[in-house]
Parts: C-alpha cells; sequence; structure tokens
C-alpha cells in the first residue's frame, strides 16, 4: 500500500506547480491562500485567483482529510468501515473570456483500510463556444497521457466522463467531456501502485499545457451576446455542480470548508426564461454539440 | 373526497386572479403564457412576467399533472400507489429593487386513490435586507389566514418553514421564513375536506395583498454594494432551490417542463469567494436575522 502521507505530498507539490504555471499563463493576478482544518481531522490550501488577465474566477485547492464516515456517505460509497483518509487536487477556472473554456480537473486518493483505497479523478472542458479543433486537442492531450499507461484508459474514461459531466434535466453534456476515473486500483487498471499513482500524478501535471492551448483567443473582441451567452452558459455549470456533482454533495454532507467546495460557482451568472439561441447561429451550434458520444480525438 | 377537477379548477381561477392583481401592482409588465402537456398525462399553464418595474423576472404558474408515479418518486413520498394526481400553483417573484423581498408561494393537491389524498403549501419570504417591521407585517398576516381556520396551524407551520426553508450548508435560513405544510389531510387538522380546501386556497387568495405590502420601497434609490448584495443574496436563492427544495427535485425526477421548474432561478446572480459584509453594515444586520426561530409576529 502506499504511504498516505507521501500521497498528500506529492498531490501538494503538483497544486504548487499548477498555481505557478497559471499565474504565468493569467501573466496579472496571482493566487491567493486560505489554510483551513476541518473539525473532524486534517485540512486544507485553498487558493483562489480573481480578476486575472485570463482568469476571472479560478480555484486550486488541495485537501487531506480522515476522520469517521457520516453513514449516508458510508452508504453512498457501499463501505463498511468508519475511519477514512481522502486527499486531493481540485481545480475549476472561469475565464473571463467566453471564447476560452472553462475547465475543471480533479485527482484524488481515498483509503479506509490496506485493502480497501483508490484513486479518483478526470478532468473535462466547458466550452461557452465548442470549437471542433480545441476539443481535438484536448482530447487528443489526454488519450495521450492515458496511453502512456493503459491503452484502455482513454476510450473507457472518456465514455465515463460523458456519462458523468450530463446535466440530465437539460439533456446536454456539460461541455466536451474529457476524462473521469473511479475507484482505480491495481486489480482493475493493470498497472502496480506506483504506476498507478504515477498515471493519477500525470492527470495533474499535464493540467497546464492542455488548458494552455485553449486559451489563443483570450484577447480577441467579445460582443455582447457572447458575454450573456456566457452567463447563461455558466448558469449551466451551476446546475450540474449543485445538482448531480458528487463531489460538492460528498462535500457539503461532510461539513467541509464551504467557500472551497463552492468556489467552483463562476462569478457572474444568468437565467433567462426559456432562453433559445438564434437559428444558425454559433450559439445554437454549441448546443447541436452538447452531446456524449461525439468522437473528439477523430473529429 | 373532492374532486379533483374542481381542485384544479380552483387553482385556476387562483392563478388568475394573482396574475391579474400582480400586473396591476408591476404597473408595466403583464404576463406571457406558455401552456404546456407532460407525456406522462396532464400540462399547465405557465405565465412569466419579465423587466416589470417592480418584478425583474417571475412566474405565476398552474400545473394538473397526472401518469404512474416513478419508483424514486413512490420510495421518496412512502406510498404504494403507482397512479398519481397533482395539481398546485407556484409563485416566484425576483423583483427589480433590493428594497423589495424576493417571495415564493405555493399551493398543491395530491392524490392517489379515494383514501390517500392530501394538501401541501407554504409562502415565504426572502428579503435581500430584513426589515423587522415588514417580516412581523408579512408573519402577522400569515397568522391572520391560519387563525381562520385553526389556531394551532400558525405557530405549527411557522417552525415548519423555519426547518424547511432552511440552507443547511450555510447554516442560514432562506429569509425570513413564513408558513409551510404538508400532508394535510382531515384527520390531521380537525377540518372537514371542504374547509381545508378553503385554508388552503385562502393561502393564494391572501398572496397578493402580503406582496404588496412588501413593495413600498420599490422606487427608493439603490447603491452598487445593494445590487452587488442582491446579486449574492440571489445565489443563496439558487443554492436552495437546486439543492434541497423537494418541489424541484420532484419536478426534476418527474421530468417536468424545465422552463416552468426553472423559472424561480432569479436572472443575474453573482457569487463571490469568501464574501463577508462589513462590520456594522444593513448587509451584516441582514445575515444576524437569518436564522430559525425567530418571533416575527412579536419582534
Amino acid at each position: 500500500m502506499l504511504d498516505k502521507t507521501s500521497v498528500a505530498e506529492r498531490f501538494k507539490s503538483i497544486q504548487d506547480s499548477i498555481c505557478s504555471g497559471l499565474e504565468n499563463l493569467d501573466g496579472k493576478s496571482s493566487f491567493k491562500e486560505d489554510l483551513w482544518n476541518r473539525d473532524g481531522g486534517g485540512g486544507g490550501r485553498t487558493r483562489i485567483i480573481q480578476n486575472g488577465d485570463l482568469i476571472e474566477k479560478g480555484g486550486v485547492n488541495f485537501s487531506a482529510v480522515q476522520g469517521v464516515l457520516p453513514d449516508n456517505i458510508k452508504q453512498a460509497l457501499n463501505v463498511n468501515s468508519a475511519e477514512f483518509f481522502a486527499t486531493g487536487v481540485s481545480i475549476v477556472l472561469h475565464p473571463k473570456s467566453p471564447l476560452v473554456p472553462i475547465i475543471h480537473m480533479n485527482i484524488r486518493y481515498f483509503e479506509m483500510d490496506e485493502n480497501t483505497w483508490w484513486f479518483g479523478g478526470g478532468i473535462d472542458l466547458t466550452p461557452h463556444y465548442v470549437i471542433k479543433e480545441k476539443a481535438k486537442d484536448f482530447h487528443s492531450g489526454l488519450k495521450s497521457i492515458c496511453d502512456n499507461y493503459n491503452i484502455d484508459f482513454y476510450p473507457k474514461f472518456k465514455t465515463w466522463a460523458d456519462d458523468y459531466f450530463f446535466i440530465k434535466h437539460r439533456n446536454e453534456t456539460r461541455g466536451v467531456g474529457g476524462i473521469f476515473f473511479d475507484r482505480l486500483t491495481p486489480k482493475n487498471t493493470a498497472l502496480n501502485e506506483q504506476e498507478l499513482f504515477d498515471f493519477v500524478a500525470s492527470v495533474g501535471n499535464g493540467f497546464v499545457d492542455l488548458y494552455t492551448q485553449q486559451t489563443e483567443k483570450r484577447n480577441d473582441s467579445i460582443s455582447e451576446t457572447q458575454k450573456e451567452w456566457q452567463k447563461i452558459r455558466r448558469g449551466r455549470y451551476v446546475e450540474f455542480n449543485l445538482v448531480y456533482d458528487k463531489g460538492t454533495k460528498f462535500g457539503l454532507d461532510t461539513s467541509g470548508r464551504i467557500e472551497s467546495i463552492l468556489m467552483s460557482l463562476p462569478k457572474d451568472v444568468s437565467w433567462h426564461y426559456n432562453h433559445s439561441p438564434i437559428v444558425g447561429s454559433e450559439e445554437e451550434k454549441t448546443l447541436s454539440l452538447l452531446k456524449k458520444e461525439i468522437d473528439w480525438v477523430s473529429a
């Protein structure tokens, strides 16, 4: 079994390098850190960047918490053990420009006892305007990270992301997806524990490059229609996170630090009654691409 | 047992009179109606008012739906019968001015068979700025409606509202509460079925007067701080509706008409990381009053 302190330390250093990479990329704003402790045990380092040249509001959070699992979480996870340890890095970035996508990443390690532990995580892209070539870049990058470890990972985790990042009541995917995985162990991955850990770390280490290639249009001029559309799409992001996201629910149920959990919500958001994009518009085209099972790598 | 068609007809006429009263009160905008049918049976009349002098975005919805209950709803309601009929009027109004409260009302009738039917409903007020005298007016009005039918109603339903309209992860009530009731039958109310129906109808019929007395400051001038605070408080409203509200969950789970359900979400909303009002400000005072068990009638 991996040493949980080592896992947490490596996750911390991934947080450090991502924050430093994003500050470089933004060029204007920098992260502010809030350290916090959890009543039941453990704590975290919440790092928030705001009002940047690229990022309007974003967080790169590390946490390592332990203690006794609440009964509802035990049921949801289908586990018996009462004690748990969980550590992870979670990122959500809301860019200023509607021409740059929202991005989310999470890597996590969960342990109950020497026989019950796993890794989980994922990364997905939510463009306000879907551009096929950029979605292809993103998925190709993810495929190449996955292929280094197991050729079956990308197709499996891509489908998992399509199913997970899905807004059922809208019949829309959240964006163009990415990869999602949970409860990975040596048994179900054909990797030893160190290789598995390396795979998860490589998802984290690939983050800054993957996002950088999505930010080329950051300085293009923006219309009022595009600005309003961004706020509408952010509304869908809020709907997903508050209605469906398991990480958010886990955080709210375990009395995590609320502001660290809900940093995922964008600053300015709008809901219009029965909004429907103009036929033939870029907004309508984006809606038509918010579907599962698009093969972005070959798009 | 009441005739379900009569219940639906009376609810429709309550919708009519509320819409007409609110158009008078607004003085500028009027309701637009969308009629819809539900795949499994029934439908509704969604009426939306937007960009008014008083109301920025609001809906007064009637629906009467029937069909087969999904399994998850049967479990949640703890009922066996597969067939159901449900009719109700639901209102959420988001005013333009932060000095006017958000208001919500719902009255509903649910029937499975001649032995299994009930009324439910509620009305609650969410001021962006809590003013004790106005909260007292609101609760006194509700108490007087309740007292006409059963002297035990107001204290019981007021406590029920405190518990229901509670944002657990923020440890805040949604606003100053009001009344909430569910599964009311002749057995548990000491009213006969007609009196019970009259009570529920009188909640609906009292709505316009109750809201009118909350709108006196609608034309007062507004600062940027007040406008931003309104958007932050609207964010809490979104959190409640998407995370906790059973009506919203019921709608999403039964594949109701999404735009009619989510009309409850305000137009412009903001989430600031770790926002904290200035010590001694009106905003801070409001936060200190978002607590359960305040006796507003005697405040």
